[in-house]
């Protein structure tokens, strides 16, 4: 196998293992839409400090915040289904573009691959 | 029973699952010294989100970070004893100040009750 | 003080360490009706290892994992609301009991001291 | 493209998901010699779960966590470098072996692509 066919295979798994983790640490945290900001800045400044990630764009759906506020309580905890995250991860000359968003037919938070790159 | 025994009680409860919540949501979250503020930020906004909870100062000992920093990756995570925490939590006229803090003589991340205080 | 009150404010601290790390440990976690047994297991036994445990009982709603499985997929994940756990807590002669309910009028799964017992 | 090449890169992806998901879900859990096999059990039933998975092995290092055992409080929690994970995931005709595993060399607790296989 050629090199970057290895550099594009990790890219991918590379890509996965930072949803996959972006998703499982941080979903249940208590949320509200005075600390989102905060929030989106943690997620996002936390998976960027991970191996290969080039950049990575953090969003929590202010919408779907409001609808989940706890009426009493006034908050919510962060959910899979408000997640909008755009990442993007390097291996050698290998980019791999993904995406975690609602997926409105599937009803899920679905982890995709949007594009891949050979430079 | 009267009124402020119950509430010191609710007070000391819900001091313990803020102290909880926090540890089992954030530990394991990627960690360098330039997402440390990030992180400290988001952790204290969240659990201060949560109901009753008057006060928080959150702190990752930086020198913990530099020790655990992988020297390949250059990166860590967030471990229990890397955690100074300092929570005041009220319900009616009960203070409890509350903390989580390695204990060194234990090597123990340490959740503990520091004072009560009614108005 | 006396040495009783002090067991007493542990034990109603503890307790809500005990349902906080619970709770944001475990949410999220992929969950179907075929490992819904191991989770419970898993859950119960983790947090019974914690100190002053002195029994939990954990229940997850069969009835809400089948109406949240994703119909493509068809699993889901620990939700807040799923979750039934009746915990009994110990400090010295102090034995708090405790439980996590979904709460139908709040709308939030709510923590809650049940009784306090002197022996 | 053709389908196979597609379905390789699917699987790729997926295989990253389920490590990263594992690590951060599991990771914090409160352990001890005892609930070892519940929570091992949990996990690989848990990951099981998700889509696209055909098998899973999850093992936690006796040895460490002997070594881990608080002193006083007779337990520890599941750390990244106690976890000897094997994963297989299917996409289409496509077989990716994946694991994680601590890496003496590096320090680190090494997530990796081990096979990939076309049927």
């Amino acid at each position: 196998m050629n090199h970057s066919e290895k550099d594009k295979e990790q890219a991918l798994f590379e890509a996965g293992i930072k949803l996959g983790s972006l998703y499982h640490q941080f979903v249940g945290t208590p949320l509200t839409l005075q600390n989102k900001k905060a929030v989106e800045d943690a997620i996002s400044k936390s998976i960027a400090a991970q191996p290969f990630v080039e950049s990575i764009r953090v969003q929590i759906h202010e919408k779907m915040i409001e609808e989940e506020l706890n009426s009493v309580f006034q908050y919510t905890e962060l959910k899979g289904k408000m997640l909008d995250v755009r990442l993007v991860v390097r291996c050698g000359k290998s980019k791999v573009f993904a995406s975690l968003q609602w997926d409105e037919k599937l009803k899920y938070p679905l982890m995709k691959i949007d594009q891949i790159e050979e430079e």
